[in-house]
């Protein structure tokens, strides 16, 4: 059996994947140019280097007979080629690619009919200031490249903050999005096998904090019309993207019940996280048997509720966690920390995973789990 | 935070310690005599030393906060030292000792007034003989060291084969115990946390193959009554054994309702695997949790039921799975591969956790996946 896998980033994604990969026999190495990744600590070799490095990237893929992503942010260039050399990757680099742009993506889904918030690409403040006045206050404006967990994103309330943000955000390779209303955002994780079978998990609610997905409740609390209309859509996103694997699909629900794609992550997502201790099969088993060619298992919950909070680092300095006994003391917790040695403001370090009977009983105990430990 | 833990042994139970410990951030090291062992894969750092190596235990003692063991065959004389000194060492040195000698295993047990099959101390043919004129055939010859998995087990018959299996067996160290003939086999994983609190896992049925654990089915189906005397008996076990840590005890289910005690481990065990799939708190980090100091979890199962069932070697060689696409195809099917280069007749390479609504559904469904998969 061909049993090499490799992974492009070596982040806490890296590691879930190498947990489930390694528990079922692979070996694994990843790419990350952190020394002792939180990846490369549980798998069986880290190459050091930088995402986007196409020396590493090659080397990466000779010695792996299945090679993967746990970021977007890479070099789809250089996967593009070991593809088209005969490399099995997935999923497909050029879907990355054109995720990996959000205004591609934005651009994409558009020219496909699928729902999603209107959007201007900007290259000045008086472009900026142009889409305002047909947006309306607030608005967002975006960076197309290395966007992702708050960064690159900005939401303007009032016309003097234009400028400002331009500037922080590097003044180009910027759009403008306008604001959704939204009542709830959603997710789905769905996943698609080798032959093209997809499988999706629970349409879950997602609560950001300062943009970074911060609480995930499982199954969503909406009616299941909605519920349906978001697996629907999810779906009809697949249509579109090609490639093996699990991929998350950000959505917004509108008071109208409008159901719009937010964002498209082409990997495994904070929002799967639940997975690894509420359903069959986790987000990260099932990336694996999709990635290599194996069937896909059942996303199913095997318990009623579940919610995840993150441990977003609260300092800047040497990782410490403090409490955690506090945290364990409450049944059906799990506190996942990603061994990375430095703790930043707002740094994904961790998350906590709560089972139960009710979405309503595990999100108060996650809240409490949560506010116990420091790091 | 303390964060440092040392596992003596890096088998597959050092593997699953590995993945449990890892999950919760903690720095890992294992000392194995096997390069890149199948905890060695999955952790922050192998030391290469056999199990009863002084220096290189006092070595794995230096980098660690916590020491822990795999498996009881290792050199108690250097923890004893090590935890006179004042190194954290769970369970505690002197009950692994005990217990790795399976003759003084006995008589602790008989010391104790806990039930248990007779035994006699042999040192010759001749008083094995003597010992089957009292016991009556068939009886078990037993090494007192080094014995687990089938080895150092002989099941005789008749008198005709005693003096080959004393050669065998290496004609020493030995003793007899009478065969106790059970219904059951059921075991109980229970653990002690580092304050004394004592936690317990559902009683499961076990069925062997040639001494090996082989087939783990959880809930035991048996009457509410038996449940009951199986967990008072391993608590009352456990009353005598030292320091935290999950321990497993095997017992006897005779046809007259007596539950008598076969064997303990000091550390987790074959029977508790299925823990990871079905439990709210897996085995293994029930374990990490206990020898770290953090509070136990709830040990109850999220799932109705669970069977789990061993991959053992089919020949000997290179170890390459085939036809683990096969067994993926059935839902709810978990499959484990320990990473073991080489494969050997009956050795244990992996195992399947099938969860479900009934141990039938999942024995049925368990051996189905088994019998696709070889290795």
């Amino acid at each position: 059996m061909k049993s090499r896998i490799g992974i492009v980033g070596g982040g806490q994604l890296g590691r879930m994947l190498g947990f489930a990969a390694k528990r079922m026999g692979f070996i694994v190495s990843v790419m990350d140019p952190t020394p002792h990744s939180p990846a490369g600590q549980v798998v069986d070799l880290q190459l050091e280097g930088d995402y986007s490095d196409p020396e590493v990237t090659e080397e990466l893929a000779g010695i792996s007979d299945f090679i993967t992503v746990e970021i977007e942010h890479i070099n789809t260039d250089t996967l593009k080629k070991l593809a088209s050399e005969g490399a099995i990757v997935n999923p497909a680099p050029r879907t990355i690619e054109m995720i990996k742009n959000k205004l591609a993506q934005k651009e994409y889904l558009a020219k496909n009919k699928i729902p999603t918030a209107k959007y201007l690409e900007v290259s000045s403040i008086k472009e900026i200031e142009t889409a305002a006045k047909q947006f309306g206050f607030p608005f967002l404006l975006k960076a197309k490249l290395n966007a992702f967990d708050g960064r690159g994103n900005a939401l303007i309330k009032r016309k003097e903050d234009i400028a400002k943000e331009f500037m922080r955000l590097g003044g180009k390779d910027l759009y403008v999005e306008k604001y959704v209303p939204f009542v709830k955002e959603l997710a789905v994780v769905i996943a698609r096998d080798i032959k093209g079978k997809l499988i999706s998990y629970p349409v879950v609610e997602t609560i950001h904090k300062n943009n970074i997905c911060h609480i995930v409740m499982a199954p969503a609390p909406i009616n299941k019309k909605y519920e349906q209309k978001a697996k629907r859509l999810a779906t009809r996103v697949m249509n579109h993207l090609k490639g093996a694997g699990v991929f998350a699909i950000e959505m917004f629900l509108t008071k109208k019940g409008e159901v719009l794609i937010n964002e498209i992550a082409p990997r495994v997502h904070n929002s799967g996280h639940y997975t690894i201790e509420a359903c069959y099969t986790s987000q990260f088993e099932q990336h694996i048997r999709a990635v290599t060619g194996l069937p896909l298992g059942n996303p199913d919950m095997k318990v009623p509720a579940a919610v995840m909070i993150n441990i977003l680092g609260e300092r800047k300095g040497s990782a410490d966690v403090k409490n955690l006994e506090k945290a364990l003391r409450m049944s059906n917790v799990s506190v996942h920390l990603y061994g990375k040695a430095e703790t930043k403001l707002e740094r994904k370090m961790g998350h906590i995973t709560v089972v139960g009977k009710s979405v309503e009983e595990c999100l108060n105990k996650a809240k409490k789990a949560r506010k116990t430990i420091s790091i």
